[in-house]
């Protein structure tokens, strides 16, 4: 399926993430069936807690359209986005968010709330939830406890 | 009052946003009575709707403190943060925003709903509302009045 084809594309980008010690999540901007924005996180590397997949893929996608707005969008991206990915996502247009992971946490595309379909702002948009959401998750996982396992072994003698 | 001197300086850049045909909002983030970040708003001039005056005063910011995290910062803004910006605000750890002008379309501090003090997130806080609200409101109100007439002038033969 076409939707999973560009989240796999997502994959991509997360895995980069990790190989990089970045928690990894990945998003990619599709306009009319092309892939015009791709990044992942990249918060350790750059030192800023703003480098969030989803913002530097849209910025990626801003840089390549030359506009701030990408009206008719679709954003896919492995977790689903948090307050400021989320508010993001409204103030460049995005028609249409897919993402993989649901966030317990922080997530705002349904989970703890959702600013992207809240009537009162200037802009909303679709949400499709589970992409690979299997996938997604297991990359997230497998990270977090390699984390664990390697904070241990530095603890022990 | 020495928040109304950090406010002042935030109207300076909202000034600059204005020279520029910008949305005249600035912001600045402090840490120890020290400006650490400045910024204004200036979503025409990178075509990016992400660079928002309190985006680019963080991520000036975490530049200047090569850290992703302004624990025990303030950022003050002349205008209430929307999402994303309030997004941003607990992602970087700031301690407390401090705002000129409420914003009913938009603001995520307090006035649609209050994103910076939930407690569901791993970050609260603290919130002061109305330094210099009416100057902050006035740069604002001016903006949009000229543009208008602009606009007016245009369409006259």
């Amino acid at each position: 399926m076409q939707k999973e084809i560009y989240m796999r594309e997502a994959l991509i980008e997360a895995e980069k993430a990790r190989e990089k010690g970045e928690v990894p999540i990945g998003a990619v901007v599709v306009l009319n069936g092309e892939i015009i924005g791709r990044a992942h996180n990249l918060r350790e590397t750059t030192k800023n807690a703003i480098t969030h997949a989803e913002i530097l893929a849209i910025q990626d996608a801003c840089k390549n359209q030359d506009a701030w707005r990408l009206e008719g969008a679709e954003l896919y991206v492995t977790l689903e986005p948090c307050p400021m990915c989320s508010g993001a996502i409204l103030l460049s247009r995005i028609a249409k968010v897919y993402y993989g992971a649901a966030d317990p946490k922080a997530g705002t595309a349904g989970t703890l709330m959702n600013l992207l379909q809240d009537s009162r702002f200037n802009h909303q948009c679709e949400i499709e939830p589970g992409i690979l959401a299997d996938e997604c998750g297991a990359i997230l996982t497998s990270f977090f406890r390699d984390l664990r396992a390697k904070k241990k072994q530095q603890k022990e003698p």
